[in-house]
């Protein structure tokens, strides 16, 4: 049965995904286009439902995977136009989207082997979360730990941003406080960020298990939080500026991680 | 003389600078608060106007800059809280904005002695240029080359993500087809990315005079364009996705090229 009412009780609580509250109170979120959609679908058990607009769903590519889904007995809704716009936040609507289920899991049941994470205090910028995600993908960090105060990887602007890593990495949320509990425990090394911090972030050899903590975009991190680091190191600038987009930032240390790891395995072959 | 009115008609060219079409008629660009505004004094000579609403100018540093600014003989507009928050983007306006002409040189008047430059081909998204032009600030590069039909670097959101690095930077427009001879001219190095590219971008040295050639968040470079390019590199990647953010992947090679740099600089010293 096609869906024609944009007031119909089901497309209203998928266009409320849209906001955090209703996020936060189903552990929803809504996702849209061909290639998050099949990124979510073949990451494992998250997608609850696909909400297609057959009319809009032009490309052959789309059309069988739907129908692959489907006849696998995955739920769909089929909508109009009209409503699938209503629900898109899309200039051009590919026609395709989905309700998944948000993964969450507790920091005290995370162990790290030969692990890399990224824990991000108070990160305000859902742009810049999703881009972080991304980045971590492309590096093989195994997943992100969320502290404090911190904008929603679930935001759609974050999924945009993304681009489907979100469901290739796993995701944790914690306060500072049990995350400096966790390191304590478990004695996992922690390595911290700060343009005044003694050490070139290129000076040190990264340790296989691995939290690289970044601070908030506006406030770094607190002396508490470096407190608790095992090392501090600084990306080295020359500019009138002090600091770097978040993002960018995470970016360029990652890369050294990886690039130092991909040596030490290259050494070992 | 304090202006009250909204449809006053500074105040309506002052707003119409949020538009691209007005700012390119006019040459002008307008930026707020006090970090960007002190930015484009010091950097010379391309404030054309403060604008102020002292109500709302509570920071004594930033009374003090304008008094000292006014003094020196820089026309000022003095306006209502009303009149200042409908020119102003941001939500808690400080009351302090500036009108400054854009600055952009000829391609054919530049010449690279121990330069880095940033060429960005129809670049789209006005955060990822201005978080680019952030970070070739604190690499030390000269400036950025926006190749094709690119955004604008005095879009609001460009303006805010640059964090003022817009006034650091020299800025120069041009077609693919100008760059190219140019390049041939004058014998430059240009170095391209693709994800594609047989070598890995931490194998090659860099050289001091190099013009960094980055393709479009969509398209990446064509193969024309990858045509002209003294070598093509790639950042490897091991995850899901086959490309990383723009601003993300400028930023990892920009800290290749510097640290080499640093490092040969060490080694010489």
């Amino acid at each position: 049965m096609l869906i024609a009412s944009q007031s119909n009780s089901r497309i209203k609580e998928i266009r409320s995904l849209h906001n955090r509250k209703a996020r936060e109170r189903t552990g929803l979120a809504f996702i849209e286009g061909i290639h998050i959609v099949t990124e979510a679908v073949q990451s494992g058990d998250v997608v609850e439902m696909l909400v297609t607009a057959p009319e809009l769903l032009t490309s052959a590519f789309a059309q069988e995977f739907v129908a692959a889904q489907t006849q696998q007995g995955l739920p769909y809704l089929e909508v109009t136009p009209e409503v699938f716009k209503s629900i898109s936040l899309k200039d051009n609507p590919q026609g395709i989207a989905a309700v998944v289920r948000q993964r969450w899991e507790s920091l005290e049941h995370i162990r790290l082997t030969n692990e890399l994470w990224v824990a991000l205090d108070a990160v305000q910028d859902p742009g810049n979360l999703g881009t972080i995600l991304r980045t971590c993908d492309a590096v093989g960090c195994t997943g992100i730990m969320l502290l404090g105060q911190s904008t929603d990887p679930y935001d759609p602007t974050a999924l945009r941003a993304s681009m489907g890593a979100i469901f290739s990495m796993r995701l944790a949320k914690a306060t500072f406080a049990a995350f400096a509990g966790w390191k304590q425990k478990h004695q996992y090394c922690v390595v911290g960020t700060s343009g005044a911090a003694p050490v070139d972030y290129q000076a040190i050899a990264y340790p296989r298990s691995l939290v690289l903590l970044m601070g908030s975009e506006r406030m770094g991190l607190s002396t508490e939080q470096q407190a608790i680091c095992d090392a501090m190191v600084k990306i080295p600038m020359v500019g009138r500026s002090d600091s770097l987009n978040l993002a960018v930032s995470t970016g360029v240390i990652l890369y050294e991680i990886f690039n130092q790891h991909r040596k030490d395995a290259k050494r070992n072959a």
